[in-house]
Parts: structure tokens; sequence; C-alpha cells
């Protein structure tokens, strides 16, 4: 990565990481992005789905909606993703903590005209929530591509942040009668719940979703 | 809440809600907040812990930090939040999407100076990760509270967003075999991991920590 002044962690600098792999793992294990501009002079963050794909992320909407049509405008925009991996519990209130993964990102936008090149981000969106559901599917006509924009943000400008382990306390905090250590926080799929209007004869559960429970 | 033309949602209106109740919920559900601030004229969103306790939100962070340095002077901010509900599995690849439930909120912060107050919101910030926790551990020192901003933001110009339930279909599509619905996402605790150095002796679980892993 690229990495400027803003891109570069300050504190507690050993949670760092500017290495692709990183901070390619970490966005593709999120569902929702928080996209952050400036709108007349003043801070706007709104949380969204993407997709990536190589060192490109991909954030799509509704060609009329407000977020697309500043992002096309190729303005300043920074991107955070965070997930919780634990919670860290020390013995002194000041040194609780959490375990998480998260990708600070800068950079531009731009919009993606091209027909193929949309319908490949597009689909990074959709393998980025579920693998495979996008061949099962019907794909999109000229209308619906249409009404919906993509952008494409270059992947250059961005930091990995990870804490992980327990907890770190003050030496004489150790002696204390405290329970302390790390309680995780996981993330898990529930059972598939067929929508109410899927017909009898197609209940199979399709082999993308079979994939994604039990990987 | 405030309603104002940026905390008011143009697309899909139904699914804003701007009574406290719901905002607050949502907030205290969550872990990580994504706060944007405009630095030197470009957006910088950074995630980070908080509490919330009535209509205030609160962010923490070492007196030292940049982001920190940056929100006392009560400069303009957007927080974002959102957790992930499930995948949302339609016919097309158009109609797929994401059951969510997130909160933004736009508004200015304060430096908490008085150190009641200031205990207080610390307070808060531990019992939204786990509560009853403070009253289990070392209180702060005069030292740890030198070391620690915190951070007050009005809750008042806030949207959430929520979507539920299953896919919504092009008529036409209702016909075509294949498996739509919802594939809940749901957050749960793993087991508690003892910190390597705790003592024997002091081993037995919390009240705060079987509470919330026992609700």
């Amino acid at each position: 990565m690229k990495k400027t002044n803003r891109s570069t962690l300050k504190r507690v600098p050993k949670r760092g990481h500017y290495d692709s792999k990183t901070i390619h793992t970490i966005l593709d294990q999120n569902h929702i992005c928080h996209v952050g501009i400036v709108h007349q002079g003043a801070p706007v963050v709104i949380p969204t789905l993407y997709g990536r794909s190589g060192d490109q992320l991909f954030v799509h909407g509704a060609s009329v909606s407000r977020l697309m049509t500043e992002l096309e405008g190729e303005i300043e925009l920074s991107i955070s993703v965070a997930k919780t991996k634990g919670l860290v519990l020390a013995r002194s209130a000041f040194h609780h903590s959490l375990n998480y993964e998260s990708v600070v990102l800068f950079g531009k936008g731009s919009l993606i005209s091209n027909t193929e090149e949309k319908l490949h981000a597009l689909k990074s969106v959709s393998d980025h929530l579920i693998p495979g559901r996008w061949e099962e599917v019907r794909q999109p006509s000229a209308k619906e591509l249409k009404a919906t924009k993509v952008i494409a943000i270059p992947i250059e400008e961005a930091t990995a942040k990870i804490r992980t382990g327990g907890p770190v306390d003050d030496k004489a905090d150790y002696e204390l009668d405290i329970w302390a250590g790390e309680l995780p926080v996981v993330e898990k799929y529930g059972s598939p719940i067929a929508d109410e209007k899927l017909a009898p004869e197609f209940r199979k559960l399709p082999k993308s979703i079979v994939q994604l429970i039990n990987p």
C-alpha cells in the first residue's frame, strides 16, 4: 500500500498492517462498509454493501441515490470496515479493550460506465455476499443495469488494524481477585428461511447456500 | 429526532425510523461505530468503541490521539453504526439485498472535562460492552483519567434504517426454478478464554460474563 500520513497509524503502530493480503482478507470477511464523504463542508458517513476484485472495491446503488451521485463526481472519500472479534476483559476498567479487525481506506471513486466492467463489479458484490450465487440467478436486464450505478475505488491508500489476544494489565493488578481474559464474538449463519412464495418444487437449497453454511 | 434534510431518507423512506427508542436500541446492540470527520478538507472515517447514556453517545481514546484532538475542537461529525441481520436471496441478481439495522447521526461532539461526568461516560462505554463489568474491576486512577479523553455527542439528528424480511422479486421471476429466501446472520459469544496469567484461585467467571453469555 501507499503509506501516507493519513493512512499511517500513530497510536499503537504494531497493530497496523499495510500488505494487500491482510487488507483484502479483512475486506472480504465483512458485509457492510461505511463510506465517508464531505457534503456541503460537513462529513456524511453512510453504511452500504460492497464487493472487491483485485485491488478495487466496488459500491453500488440506485442511480438516483444521493451517495452515488456524489461519488461519481470523483470526490475524496474514506471507507471504514470493522469486525468485532472479542471483548478483552482486563482487571482494570482502563485496560478493557476489543479484539477487532478493521480497514480504513482513502481515495476517490469513479463511475463504471463500461457494461462489461459494470457486470464484473456487480458480480463481485454478489460473490462477496455469497460466492456462486450470481451463476444461479436471473442476470441483470438492460433496464436494471441502467437503474444501478457502480463506483470503483482503488485499494491503494489503506491501513488494516488488528488487535488479538488477552488483556495487558498493570503489574500490580495481576494480584487482584478479578477474572480477566477474552470473550470471543463470532458471526454465524442461521438456518435458511425459504421465501413463503417459493413453490414446493423449487425448495431444494442451491449449491451456493449449502457451501456458505457448510464450508 | 430533529429531522433535517441530511438525516431524512429519500430512497425507500419506509425503512427510515426517527424515534429515540429504535435508534437507541440499534446503538446498544453494536460494539463499533464509524466516526467521520473532515480533516484538511478530506473525509476521514475511523472505527472506534462507544457507549450511550440517554440521548448522548460517548467515544473515548488516548488524550494524544489524532481523532480525540480533532473531536474536542467541536467540529462537525457523522457517525455510522450497522449490523448485518441476514442475506436476502432473490431470484434475480438485481433484487438481492441485505437485512440490516443501521443508524447514521450528525452533530458536534464536545470534550467532557468534569470528572464525575467523565466517569459516568466511561462507565457507559464499559456497560455498553458488558453490563455490570465496571463494578467488578479496578476503577480508573487520576493518571488514567488524564490519559483518556471522552467526547459526548448528542443523539439529536439521527436516522435508523431497517430492512427485514425476504426478497421482493419481479412478478415474472416467481415462476423461475430458483431458491429464494433469507439466510440469517447472527452474532454470538464464544466460550470465555481465561487470561493465561490468571491465578487458579481467581478463575470463577464473574456475574457480568455469566449474564452476558446466558441472558
